[in-house]
């Protein structure tokens, strides 16, 4: 009967997109962030029956007017007391300006209560993936505008190349668009996913995500973590590291300050200095934090545990299910069945199937997404 | 990293209003049904602010035509193959018959292919309480032209007056309500909720569901739970019953078909004959079986058991809150820090904080929502 939430009390705002079947933007932020103890105000920015991935689709697009009413709704009631925000997708420039809106002023009313800590907003700058822009192009400058005011911002490698301006080719260069970020934005955290870059010490069939926290004078603090790739597409993987990252920061900066505080009270040398970390602007370690020993290391180390948990259990589910579907689907050919049907036909339905089979399958999986064995650990750059 | 699921594989399809902060209609159905391992389909039927208890709110309804729009989208993607279906609060007449039709359609469906108990319906007629509507009169007469698709339904007590067109005012006659639902509906499962009858081997200050499966020739099989009622309003309970419902139900009938399968393999006498219940018709339990040993019985005292725990931890928590809120209000009325303020807006903003205070945290209570505490039981009518 006790409470048995993996995090301290955190309000979160999470905007992203909704589908009614399947796991994509809010539907995957929601339950990860509810699963590890979070208040969730989840503001849908679309209602679709599915993600695009399956190539069709129904439903409706929320406009920047209807996100405006949702907000003032919340702040009327005095519902507007976040301690986070999440922001994933939201559809076209003007509702992201809108969204930007709200993440400034959430950030402006804790500076403004002398409380710069009690805010941190985590802001994945959905734009596009490989090379390929999948949002209009005005959607740019916009995230270009907004990285300013957030904490922790999770571009994957493409999206970091937009936001720097930098070309990434090597973890030489990935190393240099951080310190671009750190520099140009002034972004407190980042973490750069899904890097596919080729190194001598990584194993061939590798992917990694870079991360940083920068000091006061905005110098990178780089840390890697190296993780086995699994051969399969799946969608909504990006949502659910900012989901997890969000709520894994918190639970990092929340247990170092618990530390900490022991310490203190048990009168340990050069313990108990200065104010919590969690009360200090975007959660910034001291400059003599090492990059190994940063909350976003503790916090990433995690996330990818449970990533990887639940992509593995996802992908051997879903070798089966196709496995089963094109059996049964051989099986109604040779009965005439199927007679009707053309080859176009088929493959489209093989490829519905097959999206459904790799939605995640995390609800099947709490306990990998609350108690994750960590394997893999943060390595110098 | 095992599958850590209490009910094996369900898919289910949960068509009720969403709001952006706070827990009612899907925001607590979507997490109570996930938390147990189900994969669900959530489909959005308003998304407001805040839920209308606060009085003030915004936000949009979604339409009878996106409703058909969105579950076109599911159909087309072979994305309706539900177990269950789950339908809460629909805006309207018009989008109530949209949500029947799909209900109707997936159990026309379940029958044709063969499989009768692959689809099972849990329908809450939400329609008013404690003598009030809160829809349009003309959604009444739609509820009742669902009911008799339906597999379990779960009125209150206002609602099975309707339903049922028979005055409720005794233990006695809230029986013969559900004898007159199961004739005249044919509706296999009802349990009536949030009933408050005296009785006089009932505690002072209880509350009880009476609950109900038919048998082959409509007779009721009725028992009663009888439970501390908590001396609090909070809104969401009903919405949060039907989804626990829904999923205790497939576990208890899942539990009982492993274990007529254990026993048959094990050669006990009597044991393994006729089909799995699962496999039945509505899940309806053989004639002979007592109102005391349904599924629907063991179900409904673990869907209380939870309920009791949260609604505790909620109202303990509520009036911390509230008293914090008032010392500081009065605390700020003798600095004249509030000079402006007048009684009416004071008395507003208790109710929104009140409001606020009072909504169910069951993200903060896991393990109630997974492992409850069985205590109480079902007992005769």
């Amino acid at each position: 009967m006790s409470d048995s939430s993996v995090v301290p009390e955190t309000r979160v705002l999470a905007v992203a997109s909704h589908v009614v079947s399947g796991y994509v933007g809010n539907k995957i932020a929601v339950f990860s962030l509810q699963s590890l103890g979070c208040d969730v105000a989840a503001l849908n920015t679309v209602q679709f029956s599915n993600h695009t991935g399956y190539r069709q689709w129904t439903g409706s697009r929320v406009s920047a007017e209807e996100i405006t009413e949702l907000y003032r709704g919340l702040k009327q009631s005095y519902l507007d007391d976040f301690d986070m925000m999440l922001s994933g997708y939201v559809p076209g420039a003007a509702a992201l300006e809108v969204v930007g809106r709200i993440g400034e002023e959430l950030k402006r009313n804790a500076v403004a209560q002398g409380r710069p800590g009690s805010f941190f907003w985590v802001l994945d700058p959905v734009m596009g993936d490989n090379g390929n822009l999948y949002v209009a192009p005005d959607v740019v400058p916009v995230y270009k505008s907004l990285v300013p005011h957030a904490d922790l911002v999770l571009p994957n490698q493409f999206e970091a190349e937009l936001l720097s301006e930098t070309p990434i080719t090597s973890m030489e260069s990935i190393g240099h668009a951080i310190q671009v970020l750190h520099q140009r934005y002034a972004i407190p955290h980042v973490v750069i996913t899904s890097v596919s870059l080729p190194h001598p010490d990584h194993p061939v069939s590798s992917l990694s995500v870079v991360g940083s926290s920068m000091t006061s004078d905005r110098r990178a603090r780089p840390f890697k973590i190296v993780f086995p790739a699994i051969d399969c597409y799946f969608s909504g993987t990006g949502d659910m590291f900012a989901a997890l990252m969000c709520v894994r920061m918190r639970e990092a900066v929340h247990e170092l300050d618990e530390r900490r505080n022991k310490a203190a009270v048990d009168g340990e040398e050069g313990s108990g200095e200065g104010a919590r970390l969690m009360d200090r602007p975007s959660w910034l370690s001291d400059d003599d934090v090492d990059a190994l020993d940063l909350p976003l290391a503790r916090a990433a180390e995690k996330v990818l545990a449970t990533m990887h948990e639940v992509l593995t259990k996802t992908a051997e589910r879903m070798q089966e299910t196709v496995e089963k579907a094109r059996a049964r689907l051989a099986a109604a050919e040779v009965d005439g069945a199927e007679e009707g049907s053309n080859v176009e036909e088929e493959k489209k339905r093989m490829h519905l199937l097959r999206s459904k089979a790799a939605e995640l399958r995390l609800v099947r999986h709490l306990d990998s997404l609350r108690f994750p064995k960590v394997e893999f650990r943060a390595t110098r750059l």
